[in-house]
Parts: C-alpha cells; sequence; structure tokens
C-alpha cells in the first residue's frame, strides 16, 4: 500500500504513512514478544529498538514485497542479524508474507525463520550473525549497482555494539574511495550490549570514526518516524558522499519493563510476563494457540530467487610450450584477461576484480590496466574485500579477487565461510601458496588451506599442476556458478609433458572437476602429487624411471570430492605415497587416507608434507630441506619400496 | 654506550648521541643494501624510512642489547615486520649482535634472519608479516606491564599502508579502555605502498581515526633525530594518554634513485646498481666478499630466553554427582575460578582471562566479579583481542580468553596461528561449539574447528565429555604450557556413569591428553565419540545394551595426536564407528580414519556427523534431524551390524 511513497519520494513522510506506519509497529512489537516467547529465546531488546528503522525501510525504500528479489530492487542489509524478529515482524507488516507463521515455528527446526536473519525469508538480503559485516556487504552491492549501471540504492542497518568491530572501517574507507554514495549506514544506537553499556563495556567515539572516514553523519531520534524518514530522505538524495544515520533508541522500546534492560538484549520474555507486556502494547494475547501450532502448525517454504550465473564463454585456452619458463600466476593472469576480452560488450556482461595492494604479484595487473573501470584496487582491507567481492558474487556478476593465499583463504577465513552459507559464486585465486612463497617466511607460507577451506561444505579448491592447467582451470571456474578457490604458488613451474613429450595438459585435455589424472603408468607404488607438487613429483618419477623402477605417477588438483572411482585405481597399488607441500595433517594424504578406508581399499600409505612451521629461504632450498624436492622423493620412494620389513599387514 | 641515555631520559637528544645516531644510520642505509641485494629479495624502501624510528627506539628505550629479553625491558613491537632489513640493521647497531652474518645469510634456509621479523633474533619481540596485528600485541605487553606491577613502556613500530586494517582500530579502543598509556605507537608514514600511492591505494585520515579513538597524535619528521626524539620523550613522560607519533618519512631515504619509488617497497636493488648506491652513502660495496659468505658463512643460532611457564596448582578438582544437571561451560567457570584462588597470594602469580561481551555465556562472570582487576572486557573486538592476549600469553602470566567457538577459533583462525608461530602460550576456552549452539544457527554453528586447530602445530584441541571430564582439563591446561582450546557445548550435559555407576571421570580419574577412554567394553564394533558427544555415544550403546547387543563404546576428547596404542585397540574390531557433530570432512573420523590406514590397521569405518550447514533450532531437535541422537545412532549401528552385504573386504 505504499507502493506511490516508496523511494522515499515524498518531502516528508505523508500523514497516512505516519499513522499506518505508527499502527504497524505496535502490532510488530507485539509480534517481537510473541515470536521469542514461544521460542524461548531470541534477541527482542535490539528488535524494538531498530523497529521504525526497519519498518521504514521495509515500507518506503524500493522494493516490491511481492516481487522481493527484482534486479533493481534495493538492497537492504540487516548486519546486527539478532535482531531478526524486528526484520521479521516488519517484512511482515510491509505484506512480503503471513506473520503467523513465523510467530510460532521461529527458531524451530525446518523453518525459514531462523535465529539470525537468512535468505530463507523473502527481503532478507544476506545471512548475518557474526557482527560486523553489513557494510562490507553493503560495499559489494553498491559496486554492483554501479557496474550494471542501475540506481538502486543500498541500506545497512546496524546495531551499536557492533562499531566496536575493526571491519567495519575497511569498507566505510572503501565506500569513499570508489565514491559508493548510494549507500546509507544506519546504526540502532540503544546504547547497550549484552554485558551492559557500550560506554562502558568498550566506550567508542561512533560519530567521530565515521566522519573521519569521510562518511557524514546525521543523528536523529530513532522512534521518531519523522527524523528518521528525513534522515533517510536526505541521505538517498544527496549523492555526494554517503551517509550514517545515527539513531538514538531505547532498547526493549515500547514496554516498561524492558526498556533499557541489557538481559533483554539475548533473552525472551518469560510465558507468565508476557500478557503484561502485551497489554502494555493493547495486543491480545494468543500464546496458547501459537503454542499448540509450534507443535503441529504448517511451516512455510519460500522460493527464493537468486539469479541465473551469466551466460559466459571461457574463451580461447592458451598453451605453453614444453620448454616454456612460467608461473601459475602469470597463466592465471593471462587466462583471466583473455576470459575478459572474450566476454567483453556481450549482452548484459558484467564484471569486477578486487585486488588488495597486490596485483603485481597476483597477476591482476594487465586486467585493471585494461578494464579500469571493473578494477577495485581495495588496499590491505582483506576482511572487508572478501566479503565486499562475495557479496558481488550473489548478483549477476562475475567476482574475481585475487590475493595471497595467506590473506584470501587463511586470515579471512571466516568470511569465506560467511559467503558460503550466503550461495555466493566468488572466484577466489590464491598464488603463493605453500611453502612455494619461500623468502617470506611462515607468517606468509599458506600451507593449511586445505584443512580450512575442506571444512566449507560449498567451496571447492583447486591447486593446478602447471600453467597450461591452470589456463584451463581458470576459464572452468570462471563459467560456472559457486565457490571455487584456485591456489598457485609462487615460482616458474615446469610444463608436465605426455608420454610423447608434448604438453601434458593442452591440446585434447579437458579439465574435469574432482578426478585425478594418471600422468604415468608402473606398477607397485603410485605416487600421488597434490596439483602444486606435479613438478617434483615428476622429478621424482623420471630419477626413478631412469633407474629402471617404474613407478606410477598421479595428479589430484582437487581433493574435496575423491572420486570412488579414483580411489578405486589407487588401491591396486601395493603403496600409494602422497606428495604435497601442505600441513601434513590437514593435506591431500590425509583426505586420501580418509577416503582409501571409508571406501574399504586396504594399502599400504605414505605420507610426504609439511610437518612444522618452516623456515624463510628459496623455495627449492626449502623443499631440499624440508625433503619434498624431486631427489629426496626418489630416494625415499626407493628406500619404501626395498622395505621388506614393512611388508603390508591387515588385522581382517 | 647509550645505556646512560636509555629511557628518553635527557631532555634533548645529546648532541654525542645524535652524531653517533646520525653516522649509524649510514651505516645501518648500506647494511639495509647489502642485505636485500645479496638475498636477492627483501624490502629495503619501508626499512630506509623507518630507520631513524628504529635506531632511536633500539639505542634510546629501556633494553639491554646484552640481555634482550630482561623482564623489565621496554616492549617493542615491529608491526610492519618486512622492514627486517631495517630492524636488524639498527638492533646490531645498537650492539645487539654483530651485523655480518645478517648481511649475508639474511633469507636463507637456516638463518635466524628471516624474511619477516622473527624472534630468532635477539631483540626481536614478536613475529609479524601479516599486517595489522602489532597493536595489539602492545595491548597485551601493556597488560603484563599492569598485572606484574611493572613501568616498562610500549613501542608499537607500524607502517602507513597497514593502518587500512580494521584490527588496528578495535586495538587503539582497547587500548583507551584499559588506560594503557604507557604504549607509545609511531606510524612511518611514507605515502607508499606497494601499489603507489597510499593516497590513491586507499584514501586515509590516519590522525582523524588516531584521535576519535581518543589517542593523542604528533607529527614530527621521521628522519630528524630531534624531533623524533622529543615526540618519544612527550610521549613516554605524559601517561595520561597513550600517544601515535605520525612520521613523515621518505621510501628509500638516502638514495636518490630509490626516493620515493614504491618498487622499492618489495624487491632489492640489483647487483649492478648497489655500487651506486653504496657510494652515495660513502660506503664500500664488498657484495663479492659477502656472496662468498652466502655460500660457506657461518650462520650464527641465538639463545631467546623465554620466560617459564608460571608453577601454578591445579587446585582441587570438583565433582559432580551423577544426576546433576550441569552444562560444560558452567563447569569451566568453576574450575577457572579455584585455580585463581588456588594460585591467589602466590609468590609472582598473575593472571588474566578476556572476554568478548559475553562472559555471562561462557561462565567467566564469577571469575570477573572477584578479581575485577584481572578480567578485561574486550566488547566486540574478537580480533584483537586474540592477539593481545596471545601476547600476554609468552609473559610471565596465565592469559585466559573465553568466547563462543565460532568467534575463538573460526572468526580469528590467523590470529591462533601467528601466536603459534609466537610461541605463545594461550588457554583458550570455547563454548556453544557443534551444532549443540543450537537455535542461533549456521552462522554461530562451529563445526569446524578441528580442521582448523590441526593445521596449527602447537594448538592442542581437546573437547572433554561431562563436567568431571571439563573440571580435569581446565586445570591441566591451566598448569602446563603451550596453546590449548578447550572446546565445550551449550547445553546440559549428563554425567557420564562408569561400570558401577559412579562418576567416570573423577574419583582415581586422571587425564591424559592424548588418549582414549574405554567407557564400556563389547564386541564386533566399536563407537568411538567425539568427547562432545559422549553422552548421545553413551545412550545409543545403552539402547543396543538393553537389546542385548553389546558394542564398545570409546570416548576421544582431543585427536590432534592419536596415539598408535589406542588406534591399535581400535583395529581389534571388525568395525569402527565414529560419532561427532563437526563437519564430517575434516573432523575425528577422517582423523581416525588416515590415522589407521597410516598405522596399517584395516578395519571397516563409518562415519557419522554433521555433512551441510545445519538449521536453527533446539539442540536435541537438531541431532535428531541430522541423527546424531542416541536413538537413531542405535539404529544406525544395528543396521550397520546387520548388513551381511557390507562384510569387509581388502585388496592387499
Amino acid at each position: 500500500m505504499f507502493d506511490k511513497w516508496r523511494g522515499f519520494r515524498h518531502k516528508q513522510l505523508p500523514a497516512e504513512c505516519r499513522e499506518r506506519l505508527a499502527r504497524m509497529a505496535v502490532e510488530a512489537r507485539g509480534n517481537i514478544l510473541k515470536m521469542t516467547t514461544v521460542a524461548g529465546s531470541g534477541h527482542p531488546g535490539g528488535s524494538m529498538s531498530s523497529l521504525e528503522i526497519f519498518l521504514l525501510l521495509y515500507n518506503m525504500s524500493n522494493i516490491d514485497p511481492k516481487a522481493s528479489r527484482r534486479d533493481d530492487r534495493d538492497r537492504i542489509i540487516v548486519s546486527h542479524g539478532h535482531t531478526s524478529p524486528g526484520v521479521y515482524a516488519s517484512l511482515a507488516a510491509a505484506g512480503f508474507f503471513d506473520i503467523k507463521p513465523a510467530l510460532y515455528s521461529f527458531r524451530k527446526v525446518g523453518s525459514p525463520f531462523e535465529g539470525h536473519v537468512e535468505q530463507s525469508v523473502p527481503g532478507v538480503e544476506w545471512d548475518t550473525g557474526n557482527l560486523g559485516q553489513g557494510l562490507s556487504v553493503g560495499v559489494g552491492k553498491a559496486i554492483y549497482a554501479r557496474l550494471s549501471g542501475q540506481s538502486f540504492h543500498t541500506y545497512v542497518a546496524m546495531g551499536d555494539g557492533e562499531q566496536q568491530k575493526g571491519q567495519i572501517g575497511e569498507a566505510r574507507r572503501a565506500a569513499i574511495k570508489f565514491d559508493l554514495n548510494d549507500i546509507t549506514a544506519v546504526v540502532d544506537c540503544n546504547g547497550l550490549q549484552i554485558s551492559g553499556k557500550t560506554s562502558v563495556v568498550m566506550p567508542q567515539n561512533i560519530t567521530g570514526g565515521w566522519e573521519a572516514d569521510g562518511w557524514r553523519v546525521l543523528e536523529v531520534n530513532g522512534h521518531d518516524l519523522d527524523e528518521l524518514y528525513e534522515a533517510f530522505r536526505t541521505a538517498r538524495l544527496d549523492g555526494s558522499v554517503p551517509y550514517m544515520i545515527l539513531a538514538r533508541t531505547t532498547m526493549g522500546r515500547g514496554v516498561s519493563f524492558m526498556e533499557n534492560d541489557e538481559r533483554y538484549h539475548g533473552a525472551a520474555v518469560k510465558k507468565e510476563q508476557l500478557g503484561d507486556a502485551l497489554s502494555e502494547l493493547g495486543i491480545e494475547n494468543n500464546m496458547e494457540e501459537l503454542l499448540a501450532l509450534r507443535n503441529d502448525g504448517d511451516i512455510p517454504s519460500f522460493e527464493i530467487r537468486r539469479p541465473e550465473y551469466p551466460d559466459v564463454k571461457p574463451g580461447e585456452p592458451v598453451t605453453y610450450g614444453i620448454d616454456e619458463k612460467k608461473d601459475n600466476r602469470s597463466a592465471f593472469g593471462k587466462a583471466l584477461l583473455s576470459f575478459a576480452d572474450a566476454n567483453q560488450g556481450m549482452d548484459g556482461f558484467t564484471m569486477a576484480v578486487f585486488d588488495c595492494d597486490l596485483a603485481g604479484s597476483v597477476k591482476t595487473g594487465a586486467f585493471g590496466g585494461k578494464y579500469p573501470d571493473r578494477f577495485f584496487q581495495c588496499g590491505i582491507t582483506e576482511h572487508s574485500t572478501a566479503t565486499a567481492a562475495g557479496a558481488l558474487s550473489t548478483e549477476k556478476a562475475i567476482s574475481v579477487w585475487a590475493d595471497f593465499g595467506v590473506f584470501g583463504m587463511v586470515e579471512t577465513y571466516n568470511q569465506a565461510r560467511l559467503n558460503d552459507i550466503n550461495h555466493s559464486n566468488l572466484k577466489l585465486f590464491c598464488t603463493h601458496s605453500g611453502v612455494n612463497v619461500g623468502e617470506d617466511g611462515k607468517t606468509h607460507q599458506c600451507i593449511d588451506y586445505f584443512g580450512l577451506f575442506n571444512s566449507l561444505y560449498g567451496w571447492k579448491v583447486i591447486t593446478p599442476a602447471d600453467p597450461n592447467q591452470t589456463d584451463r582451470v581458470v576459464r572452468y571456474v570462471l563459467s560456472r556458478p559457486g565457490n571455487f578457490a584456485v591456489v598457485m604458488g609462487r615460482s616458474v613451474t615446469p610444463i608436465i609433458p605426455d608420454e610423447s613429450g608434448e604438453p601434458r595438459f593442452a591440446g585434447d585435455y579437458e579439465y574435469r572437476y574432482g578426478r585425478m589424472e594418471l600422468i604415468r603408468k608402473g606398477e607397485g607404488l603410485v605416487l600421488v602429487a597434490a596439483g602444486n607438487m606435479l613438478a617434483q613429483g615428476f622429478a621424482a618419477w623420471s630419477r626413478l624411471d631412469d633407474k629402471g623402477r617404474s613407478i606410477s605417477l598421479m595428479s589430484v588438483s582437487d581433493w574435496s570430492d575423491l572420486h570412488p572411482d579414483d580411489l578405486s585405481m589407487l588401491a591396486e597399488y601395493e603403496h600409494v605415497a602422497v606428495l604435497e607441500d601442505h600441513n601434513i595433517r590437514t593435506g591431500l594424504g590425509t583426505a586420501v587416507g580418509a577416503g582409501m578406508i571409508e571406501n574399504r581399499f586396504h594399502t599400504r600409505l605414505t605420507k610426504m608434507g609439511v610437518a612444522g612451521y618452516a623456515p624463510s629461504g628459496n623455495s627449492s632450498e626449502l623443499y631440499t630441506k624440508l625433503g619434498l624436492d624431486g631427489n629426496s622423493v626418489a630416494e625415499k620412494l626407493r628406500a619404501l619400496m626395498s622395505d621388506k620389513s614393512q611388508a603390508a599387514k591387515s588385522v581382517l
């Protein structure tokens, strides 16, 4: 019913809107109370302080309650996701769905109305729970508006407690650098957090921090609809700078015994007190009905339309000749540019590459030079960049982030997790991985990424073996939905030859995710090399071959989803030896071992990997030091094969 | 030779000091150039801009070059760790060690002079590489000064590029909240970072940000020894507020072709140009000698004296009776307080507990109430808190941080990694782990911690099975060095009984790290329960036992270091089934599987765990939904045991 007013079009809040919103607010407060008391948990206090903010946003911004995923909608991000009861109550009031199932199924297994806001509910733009993420999401959404040539506005609602998180500062500065003036942040300043007053728990000059970073701050009474409306309108119309609206509010607003009591941050009103609370609001108490429905009421399931992954061309693969001196990261940079060129000018093609002050090393410089409008140099702000790039990737756009492994996967693991939960399609390219980072030393050695990203259900990790495979993998991942991390080392990687001496990963070769590649066929022992270590594996194979010992050599460039047929192939050998420059506890060797035994293949397993934090040094010296170079591996395998005392045993 | 001036005691920089420092600066610049050119890599540009800062700090602060780990020393943290050549050159100039081996062994495998500053070098207080960490370390060190009653000063040298990192803001606010006025930060503002001008890469109002957070800023010429000295002295003497000294400098200072050229941020001068650079400084070029020594020169190894772990008493264990309704986190809170009480008043006993706005939930409130001076409420600043608590734990103090699993392990994984590299002894207590967090939903479900922390070589992870084991584990980890994460759920956990019905983990029971515990002896199948899931495992065992099927039940509360004897015990069964509420790819089941096959024990393995992000809901409903409750597990095991088609096979 607010359609004609949406977009904060009217100079002031029209009287009929104000009245309606005020009535909605009373009812919504009642619904917040019912929802949390029926569930026996949840966060009513902040829901009630943020309520007028939510009601104005969901009723007055440009979003169609009946088509809540239209591409031109305003994006409304709720960063303090624990205020889900307030969000659900406001969305229902604005006509997105019927409130009743939320009242009885909130926080129940199977209900879309989860404890923190999730995209299972129409109108929820982003799943949040960990604080301090929302503004970074807003940056990604505002970048999408610019790239897609749309004029939608992005709103980010936040709590005051979460202003303590550092990531928010990173996002603020990115918004200013990129002139993202179509973002409005609104901070619910109720002055309380779980442990008490924010001014006591962690004193902070919120306004000063935002202003220092270049934002304009408007302070309003967050329960005064007119003041809030005016601030939202000013922020939307200005366009010269992003605004933060600092909304002074009262936790638990509307129920006297809840007001300014931090215990209601994270606890529901007790059942016996609900009647009192509701009657203060003038709302009937139907708790008994709701409790009954909690047991047997229907739980809705909403269809959430996510954009289809863009229809793109992979471009023509590049083949590197057998004698070329090339590192995988350069092959990545070239493939990235070639992909962009192949799709440039295609209808609706949108793409962005994010960098954190390492373009020269991660080889995105050529892309940035040719497509400066699509290149986002974010400086040393990995946390916020990870989230912004993830947020963009949920839109109709190709979103690429390239960084060193230690920053792109290790430092920002949690951002990758939250992106994954949010159904992102991020293409993450990480260079300088493994001990191959060399002289930068242990703080920079990304040897743990597999233990990390294999703990994320949606991410697929690929470590290509050589520049040819890298080229094909890059095109593969850019052409399909989902989160992919393509992991590369730093140094020159030899081109792997096939039996006839031609490049192995070129010609007819087609990359298949999740499958091993037999490089050389031998017998007795199979050396399984993690993609980035295939060169060392190949060197070991060659040395043994020269001495008349013919082993098999297998390349595995992705090992989240080992295929039973491949494991079965390994099981044909007496001995499986795994070579990687990752942490030996959580890398390929462990995945192969667990996969073998689960599939009931019983063969000898030897793991070769990194058993401790490694020193700083030239990467080839490091491989030697760690026994992971071709010579050392060949020696080790020879010893293994001749050790009769290690004959296979089984307890079966 | 500066002993009598140390502590910035003199009103102005004495003339003889100034002259000497100026001479040192020329020589040190030459050493920076030699070191990086001989190594063929490294970061000369920032080393030369930070040089006067380093020289003043290492020569004029209270630190004894010949006893660089004295407990009363000033702490000097270098946050921009890539300026290691500048640090090494300055330390050598100040008499900490002979410079020559650094010149020829910098960045060579086996040399203490690693690419980023590391504690292998005397005078280096903290290994840094990932940016934005140093000020948080400083907070931990300043807290140590307060707790131990010492008056040392803490200096944190930083780069200007890293000011883009959000964590610095968290640390700034913590310093203000806790009145840590004995910290001085000094920011080397050379205006450049890898990708170019900081004002272009990511514009930032550095002074405004620090001032908004309550710091006093002094701007000086960072190459003017007198100005820098005066600022350091002012900051040290004031004591009413912490200072940030903003030092305007020139990247590559001292060599004309390097000045203000960002290419020298991360690249050495080429060999053929070194002579020119050195002659501009008036320094002889002995590169040939150094290159020869790089091959065969002696590499020193320094003895670094770390404080011994405090000699503490574990206190008397508490026993919870078989019918008590208790959650593990409450048992932790009680044990923590009892430990503090047992050691209170002991000579030199120092302890701190850090909280991030969750004391009520993680049960550190009682400790905080009784020992308010030792309780640090840090608000929602997990990244900085993780580092500060880690830094404190490297001093002669017990450092405890308690948080939800998702914040204490997942969000701050990289901080845990950097602490580990820094030989920390952090005691991390994480509650609300697994899907046991329940209604808070997937963003809060910490089901991946094992894949994460098992990737860190120094961390030991323990998930106790019940309140009695929790009590004993808490006392165990508090009483010994090393990094420990004790992981607990949220809900009430039944007391596990022994065969006679008495509490299993009490009486004579003594916790042994790394060993499994046989709970019930049966045959054919052994159910291995991850500590926090033992209650569900016990329920399954009971149901099967009631129906006359006697299986074995094993508890594993720590599985980074599975013992071969324990694996051998498992191998006595036809079938091993593993139960956990962690990610099934990277949890206990995978560790057991890989451990079995590596030890060449071949038996059937079935993993039961969490195979996808789980919904929001009551934890017992969730267990049922995921098939991890006692009933579902019993059903599954019965089916497994009767499935003849799954008879064991082996390819051996």
